[in-house]
């Protein structure tokens, strides 16, 4: 059983962090830390938080569990506050979607070596509504959860952080940090880039031709990514922007394949394109369906 | 009231009207004519339709009200069946997403004018599922339905074309052909191709690195339109393919633009642009709930 529990940053993830550990028992007492008094009042009105501290050192120098779920570009200005209430005896984790980018700010804010009591995470889990309004009990249920450890990181916290998230249904996995930020690169930031760029485009022309009232169930699935925070996908964006570049620059060469293919009218290549895309997204919800 | 509704294509598309028009009371008699005899079996079957043609001459030979529902590739064959069996006191109509490719194979197949009792339309409307089993009575409920008469289109067409559709539900508007085409290129044909383009280049990753694993909600619903059936997607691409290349060629450039400014560092330029499409879904998402 967890004593304080501090969540730092109440928004959706660390809000829905909040709540399924209140709703598992996992703590005896949720402390919020967030810049923005709003979100802390919000937190505290709803129940998410007992505490709530606008000063991150105050809110984690008691805490023995400390969850970062801010977008991930304030983690180097947390880890500088969180080092002078450094606890050794503690367990610290974060909720970040890339993981190199925090590893980096925590190694420059504790002089190069990422504490052993420090373990990087990712629920791969979310919605397009961010805040604390919109946080839930069980937006972990049956999702998965990438552990990052590094070479030196305890084992015992990482059993600990492990536990934490399995006990809020989570099914957790390990992974080595570059191939994390590789593989969410292509499966998760390129999609929200694609949904931005195609929204903001057609955006453009909607203000003058009022083209979305034509637009049906599929443009509104298709396009439902690009409702999601502009700031945490900024950060992310900019945090993993040396795995994401390239695969921008593949889609592109993808697009000249089928621009190719319809302009020389080759039907057959354009049909056996469409067919193995929808196998292979056959592949997907196989996968997802026997999890 | 219809005494004999023909439906050419007894698919998602022609199963659903046929199912509507018997649940509104809209036809005494439902005639289906498919290539497929597999899918005239089900179709009769499961009571869409009440006589099953493999010939659509036989088919639409004693029918007063026509509706063609298949892949708009096959409209050119189906006009120089139909041609022999033209009755002037009928209505015939289509249910193609692409209105110029349907209405030169019209055109051609007739001999330069397109027959006054034909009423291109479009509605927009559908499901990734295909094929009769997929087929409801309520598909096209609150949907928009465009009509694109021609200057010689009968006054009378129109007015049973439009009737008809309003009947089932659907919301029904008239617009110019090419706009049409430009239209749809933008709202559904581009997003199509943008969800197979990134699934195709995803699942070749994934035969090697089972990233699809690691895919969430935002994956699922992004990439939904992948499942969508190639063939009609072939056919409706080959036939608007000068409305949706330039606009492959201008969604290239918007990437270009996400990469200069990754790439120099511009973050307040990359958030203002991801919140203006933020924004723009925000635009839609409310046009869609005012419907």
């Amino acid at each position: 059983m967890i004593e304080r529990l501090c969540i730092i940053g109440v928004g959706l993830i660390g809000g829905s962090i909040a709540r399924a550990a209140r709703a598992q028992g996992l703590c005896r007492e949720i402390i919020g830390a967030d810049r923005e008094p709003d979100n802390l009042r919000k937190a505290r009105e709803l129940g998410a938080i007992d505490v709530a501290y606008a000063d991150i050192r105050e809110a984690a120098r008691m805490a023995d569990f400390v969850v970062i779920a801010t977008p991930v570009g304030a983690c180097a200005a947390i880890f500088n506050d969180l080092r002078s209430v450094w606890r050794p005896k503690a367990i610290y984790t974060d909720a970040g979607s890339t993981k190199f980018s925090v590893i980096k700010a925590a190694r420059r804010a504790f002089g190069g070596e990422v504490p052993a009591n420090f373990v990087p995470g990712h629920p791969v889990a979310g919605a397009e509504q961010s805040g604390i309004g919109a946080a839930v009990c069980d937006l972990y249920v049956g999702k998965r959860v990438v552990l990052t450890p590094l070479s030196n990181t305890s084992p015992a916290a990482l059993a600990a952080v492990s536990a934490f998230w399995s006990a809020m249904g989570a099914k957790v996995s390990e992974m080595d940090v570059l191939h994390h930020d590789r593989v969410l690169a292509a499966t998760s930031h390129l999609p929200h880039v694609l949904a931005y760029v195609l929204v903001h485009m057609l955006g453009k022309r909607d203000e003058k031709e009022e083209i979305f009232q034509y637009a049906a169930g599929g443009f509104r699935d298709f396009t439902r990514i690009a409702s999601s925070d502009p700031k945490m996908w900024l950060d992310i964006c900019m945090a993993n922007r040396a795995e994401i570049t390239p695969l921008i620059q593949q889609l592109k060469n993808e697009l000249d394949t089928v621009l190719d293919m319809l302009d020389d009218n080759r039907s057959q290549e354009l049909f056996d394109f469409f067919s193995c895309a929808k196998q292979a997204r056959q592949r997907f919800l196989d996968l997802i369906e026997n999890k």
